[in-house]
Formats: structure tokens, sequence, C-alpha cells
């Protein structure tokens, strides 16, 4: 099984970004299914009920979500499936790594 | 103007949280207004499409969003006014401070 690191590469739809966050639509229509990617830790928010079958290559996950809900993602890879007979339509909030600051940095080499 | 610092406690609607985000739902009503309070930096998601007016002691920002787009919003006090004529559902990603990995401490006393 091939993994194509970024979501945004597999399944376009960049929405915002900073040095804190990378913000992603993501939409797809009943049956269709992504090729696995990886997600940093973030935050999901649902606009449209949807139902996915989350599938790692020796784990399935089965889910079903309202529209309006926020649930939190932690950082994993895996490939989704649209089960359910409407749209996915939904955002994801990326965390990024904490910057340290100038004052944090380690003192001599790791 | 007396300040709030925390939305939770003016304008109750938790959703989630842990050590990197905590997730706020937002309802109002038109016409509403919110007591003054402050953001961290946060993803807001609207639910909704609204209109509103942010305010500071010297400075005011009307606004007016449609369903489902991911905005911005660096850290911030202000005030918020309901101005349209439907009701505002938002959920707002707050980010944490970033933690700090043991490696990353400081050398003796700050």
């Amino acid at each position: 099984m091939e993994m194509a690191d970024d979501p945004v590469k597999t399944n376009p739809g960049h929405y915002l970004e900073n040095d804190r966050v990378r913000v992603l639509e993501y939409r797809d229509e009943a049956g269709e299914t992504t090729t696995p990617h990886r997600h940093p830790d973030s935050v999901m928010v649902t606009l449209s009920a949807f139902s996915r079958r989350l599938s790692t290559e020796d784990r399935v996950f089965d889910t079903a979500l309202a529209a309006g809900e926020a649930r939190w993602l932690p950082a994993q890879s895996h490939s989704g499936e649209n089960t359910g007979d409407t749209p996915t339509h939904a955002i994801f909030v990326e965390l990024k790594s904490p910057p340290l600051s100038p004052e944090a940095s380690p003192l001599g080499p790791a």
C-alpha cells in the first residue's frame, strides 16, 4: 500500500494556512474513497451529516456523524470511504508543531 | 468597561478540550450582544450565515459571513453584536499555548 503523506496532495481543498494551523475543506460523494494519507493532530468540524469507514492495513473504524459536530482527530494515517448515501463536507483544522520561542531553545548540541 | 476574560464564562458552550485545543460552540439570536471577552488564537468555522459587529473601546469592525466558512481569529478582546436578522451559529477552535518538550525547557531560572 503506497502512502501519500499529505491529504492536500491526494484530496485537495486548501482553505487557509499560517504559522499555527492549516485549514482544509473536504468534500466527496457517496461511495467515494480516498487514497491513504496522514493527518496531524486536528479538529474536524462536520458541515454535513455523513457515514465513513476509516481503514488502515489492519484496522477498520466505522463512524456516523451529524452536521455541526466538532471532533478531535489525533495524528493518524488512514484511508476513508464514504459509506453513506449523501456527500461528505467537513473542515479540518490541522495543528502545526508548536513553535519554540528563542528562550526555550536547547542549550548546546542535542 | 468590565472585561470578563473567558468567553466560556460569559457565553457558555463548551465542546471539547485537550492539551492542544479548546473547542467552543457559539449560538445567539438576532440583536443579541455579548459582554467583552478575550479569544486566544482561534479558527472560527461558521455553521450559519450571520452579520456581526465586533467592538472594542475605540474600534468597530462589521463582518458578514456565509455558512461553512473557516476564518483565522488572531488573539483579541472584543464584544460582539448580532447585527443581522438570523441566529449566529459557529464553532471556535481555540489554540492553546504551545507545550514545551522537556528538552526545550530553559536552563536555570528565568
